[in-house]
């Protein structure tokens, strides 16, 4: 989308590397996905790319569409970041359990894709996914590293075929690895995106996982790789399928005020968020892409009983099994 | 607005009883606020009312106006709640200086009105006020009490005309207490009220202030009856100066986009929120009812230079001596 943060001929020289890897791999996950959100707009409504770069070491590319006719506010985001981890980000590593040298900065490198769309048709459903890998150096020269991520849905009103096309997708992805990553990274995900001042979920979630450092590096990195290759299939047929469905006045507000929520979840409980708005040198706006163009809050909503809003709220407050692969 | 949360007719009784008389003040700015707005209103648009019981003790009644003409969301909360305090919250409250007995849950009680109204037209400021009172019992029956709270203004347009009112009528109010009241809980609001991810204030300010027990429990009531009085007076004039004032679509959009920050703050740094949310048994709605009916997300928006936009980001940016009574 733009000319990478890291020098492309030294990245394409160093492919052995996970570092120049990964980035590689995000940034044709950037390209693709904006590519295929665009081929879905009206108007020829394209990304706007903006390239950042952070004093404290790496940057950033973040492609932004905005009232788009299909798309209401779609941000994606890749980012490319090295310098010294506070202490006090290496005590709360430390206390998950990585191997880190106690006591002073030590150095790391982190690069991940982030996306959140935001569609304009309530029948449409957001999504959000993130990729990303993390290295740090111990005192005596050792690296610790490891992958996090995961995609996830949220609807404003339920399909359940769309629902399960979406973590078949995710399945299909997760299961070129290991059987147990599906049922595992789903629950993940579930108990991740809670609200629980609200008692209800964000969406009717995805996977999502944090950690992962297994089988191996090359093990690791296929498996994130096959996981963010299928964001694409997974979301953008139910584009296709919604984005010129009917709606009125009332699926709106619905919507508006089920995006107050998604702003609830983000700005109170999102750890990727919260680290962001601590971290000195943080590109905020960056960081606060994810929130909605338009966002409602209206006191004391509740759906009527029966209706297709309630039936939502039904699965967010009770995550379901959605390909019954538990006994 | 309701039936009192306790029992009016002992309330009476008590009245030289702080909590009784901290109820019977709350009640009175209530409802005395709602019918100062209310009277604002066209079309009789009226606060309903929900009162509401807490199950570990006490409740509380809010009152809510949604959609009016001039008052798009206008929330006026009292509540008045008793139980026992964890353990947790001992220990922060020990960390700040209160001689509270450690360990073992203690008995409390705590009593307010909180109030934030966002109106429809951009030109007219949204407020914020809060006023409490707290109680702890310590193991040996010793009490510990203290009262909290503070008003301010958040403008979409700066008038410095409104600001200086606004300012002068909390001085006036702190005036009658000390002298050094104004100065100190203006400069406290300031560095509350600051939203750091963005480097800039939610608003240009007003008085805030936290575990005032001085000179006596009979002095701090009356300075905070006098500033709780004073709200009216700050705020309902700018309010019929400004509510036929003429705005457009920019000034709207502009609007919106402050509400957002709004939001960005409550959820974020708000210690009352974080600490309702957290609260078992809390009334989220109640919490919550100080966000706006609508806010926006806009990606890297910028006040054109010398605009009346970039104006207002001035002084919130670098908060300002309204009354000049610094040297």
């Amino acid at each position: 989308m733009a000319e990478p943060v890291s020098d492309l001929t030294k990245l394409k020289e160093h492919r052995s590397n996970m570092q120049a890897r990964m980035e590689l791999l995000i940034m044709k996950i950037q390209a693709d996905f904006c590519r295929a959100l665009e081929s879905e707009e009206l108007d020829d409504a394209k990304f706007s790319v903006d390239r950042w770069t952070r004093k404290e070491g790496g940057g950033g590319i973040s492609c932004i569409l905005e009232e788009g006719q299909v798309f209401e506010k779609a941000g994606v985001n890749i980012s490319v970041v090295h310098g010294n981890l506070p202490t006090e980000a290496i005590k709360q590593m430390r206390a998950r359990g990585k191997k880190l040298s106690e006591g002073g900065p030590l150095p790391f490198f982190a690069t991940g894709v982030s996306a959140v769309i935001h569609p304009r048709n309530p029948m449409v459903p957001t999504i959000h996914f993130n990729y990303r890998y993390f290295e740090v150096t111990n005192t005596d020269g050792s690296v610790e590293w490891w992958f996090g991520g995961g995609t996830d849905l949220t609807p404003y009103y339920l399909n359940e075929g769309d629902a399960v096309h979406f973590h078949k997708a995710l399945k299909t992805a997760c299961d070129k690895s290991s059987k147990s990553y599906y049922p595992r990274f789903k629950k993940w995900c579930d108990d991740y995106f809670s609200i629980p001042h609200r008692g209800e979920r964000r969406g009717i979630g995805g996977i999502f996982f944090d950690d992962l450092d297994e089988p191996n590096q090359e093990g690791a990195f296929q498996f994130v790789k096959n996981c963010a290759e299928a964001v694409i299939p997974s979301y953008v047929p139910l584009v296709q399928k919604h984005k010129n469905d009917g709606y009125g006045y009332a699926e709106r507000q619905w919507q508006l005020l089920r995006r107050g929520r998604y702003v609830e979840f983000n700005l109170i409980y999102d750890r990727g968020t919260k680290f962001g708005l601590l971290t000195p040198g943080a590109r905020i706006e960056s960081i606060l892409m994810s929130l909605p163009l338009t966002a409602k809050w209206q006191y004391m909503h509740k759906p009527e009983t029966d209706s297709e809003e309630s039936k939502l709220m039904n699965v967010l407050r009770n995550p379901k099994d959605w390909l019954k692969i538990e006994e």
